[in-house]
């Protein structure tokens, strides 16, 4: 399996223009009060409580535990300063649809990086609406430390509003003044534009996904870039919904004017359209090439296997809670250069089966 | 496709033994907060606050709302007794795997139950360890109304101690003193194995999922009483992850003493093993008969379609959380028979491709 690096390395970027770089932060590996726990034979609440209650565990075990965490080296996190709001260590993930993959991989991470600092994350599906997301964040107000905003669909006011009250980390989608954690989208679709071009092709299909996206416009203005670098003719068919049902339903539109190359704004949608051509007699890559965007595990059980935009998925979740721990822990002069911070994590394509030498004349069977 | 139904109608017992059987309670549909607010052409937050902080509402969008609430027919949830503590407007439910589809198409409905009362919730990933869930849970005491928990990996102690403090539905596990919903997973084991038995197996192997389940026990249990009925061998091998990989894992030891038909713990075990078993050049169902549990969506997309258990996953979370709802609810005399409550719902054999009738001898060429 060969793969095309379009790597930018892991940069915390001042503003969407590659201006000052920082250096990006240190993250040692640190003992969790589940090593503590493991270590002590005792559970996490009561290491817990060790820390926070003292008077709550018997004084033996208690400095049983504490010389334990000394061993290991575990810092707890530190108590809130006088005068900030209390912590209640409970952190949320608000993500779009929960079946998708892409956000279940981003979830394990970001649970993983709230349990290192003794933080609980919980997860609110919004089902795709900004309504929905919006009515869950005003709920958890005061109920949790932070939210991360996997692929918001709610406006940039109603995304201000709740930042005013509530610590936000949004991902794949920039904004001025909330911090946010996006993927290098146009780097990556160069690298899928120019993968196309190497093999022939001379046109090209975007299959848009949710309109109330940044990330589908960013994709769609990366791809018709790309495209007209490389002079490839480019067009845009959709929206459809990010799922396999809006890949298949964008099978009819595509096959009344089909190109011999097709990038799907995410995965699901291109291996619903994968699916649906194939089921038509169309094939694949010998008629039709396909790209998707995400990289979710099911992309390497398609058959043919489907070539796809990785993103970083594992980092996303960890850096996003890393960026909303930050903010919490911010002094009040910092704050607000946290709270202007863009991060971008690098992309890079991942070559498979889907992906193949433009053929001659189209094909397309597809009704 | 056809269907061997085992219904036993949706009845709320008072024991695991169909003792006294108490009518199910009447849910008509009724009008929610966002049904209010699309009619008012506010958001739901708006409707919220109209009802929980007037002073927040402008006074003519308030005597707006509470026009349209009152033409609608809306209850608002009643606002806590005094003495009882605040309700807060979120519920939890603990799974112990949301990339298991199982659990997804269970929050699916139990979200909407929820949003049907104006609670939110929110999901939290439990990663198949007891430990982790009683620590969550530990810190959602107070934050949250109630808790769902989804197949339970804590000791029955652990479940009690929360249980003081939290009301609790248990999902998949009965406790004579925890409100808890199963599926009717004898009656569905024995339609199972009398499938096996028509088509002329005369032997089973029972692939075990968590000890810490109840679940599983209960399986296994069913499939030796309805194999000695039908006078078919049953053994048992596993413990086994119940996921993919745990499938995959259990071939070897299948191979090494196969039967001509398996019952799977759950679907993904059962779909690990029959993707394994292929690989090896076992032929399903030709050499080996695969039945598997829960009838999650990926059944019906495996090569060959999955014969599976089918669990009522809609009603599952609905009726869950609309047993919690009752728990926060109940009149102080009522608690404890509310409590005490054990529901349980039908299950049914769905029959796929999976299954066929016995080689005369058994062709396994598993490794």
């Amino acid at each position: 399996m060969q793969s095309v690096a379009v790597r930018v390395r892991l940069a915390y970027v001042l503003s969407m223009e590659h201006g000052d770089v920082l250096p990006p932060p240190v993250h040692p590996p640190s003992p969790t009060i589940y090593d503590v726990a493991s270590a002590s034979g005792v559970s996490p609440s009561t290491v817990s409580r060790a820390f926070s209650r003292p008077g709550r565990v018997r004084a033996e075990t208690a400095a049983h535990i504490h010389r334990i965490a000394d061993d290991l080296g575990y810092r707890r996190t530190p108590p809130p300063r006088p005068g900030t709001p209390t912590s209640t260590g409970l952190l949320a993930l608000v993500a779009s649809d929960l079946s998708n993959s892409f956000f279940l991989q981003i979830m394990g991470s970001a649970q993983r990086a709230a349990a290192h600092k003794g933080q609980l994350l919980v997860v609110v599906d919004s089902q795709e609406s900004g309504e929905l997301e919006r009515h869950a964040l005003e709920r958890l107000i005061g109920v949790v430390d932070g939210a991360v905003l996997a692929t918001s669909r709610m406006s940039d006011a109603a995304i201000r509003s709740i930042a005013a009250r509530l610590p936000l980390v949004l991902l794949n989608r920039p904004m001025a003044d909330v911090p946010s954690l996006i993927t290098d989208t146009a780097g990556a679709m160069r690298a899928a534009v120019g993968h196309l071009a190497d093999l022939g092709h001379t046109a090209v299909t975007y299959v848009a996904g949710p309109e109330a996206s940044w990330a589908d416009g960013m994709r769609w203005a990366s791809v018709r870039g790309a495209a007209a670098d490389h002079r490839l003719r480019a067009r845009r068919i959709g929206p459809y919904p990010p799922t396999l049902a809006g890949g298949r339903a964008a099978a009819t539109a595509f096959g009344e004017r089909p190109t011999t190359s097709v990038i799907g704004y995410n995965d699901l949608i291109s291996i619903g359209l994968l699916r649906e051509l194939t089921w038509r007699g169309v094939r694949v890559p010998e008629d039709v090439s396909i790209i998707g965007h995400d990289n979710i595990l099911e992309a390497a059980h398609t058959a043919p296997t489907l070539t796809s935009v990785a993103t970083p998925l594992e980092r996303l979740g960890r850096v996003a809670v890393e960026m909303l721990q930050e903010q919490a822990t911010a002094s009040p002069g910092h704050r607000s250069a946290v709270a202007a911070r863009t991060a971008k994590l690098p992309a890079e394509l991942v070559l498979r089966g889907s992906t193949g030498p433009a053929a001659r004349t189209a094909q397309l069977r597809a009704g």
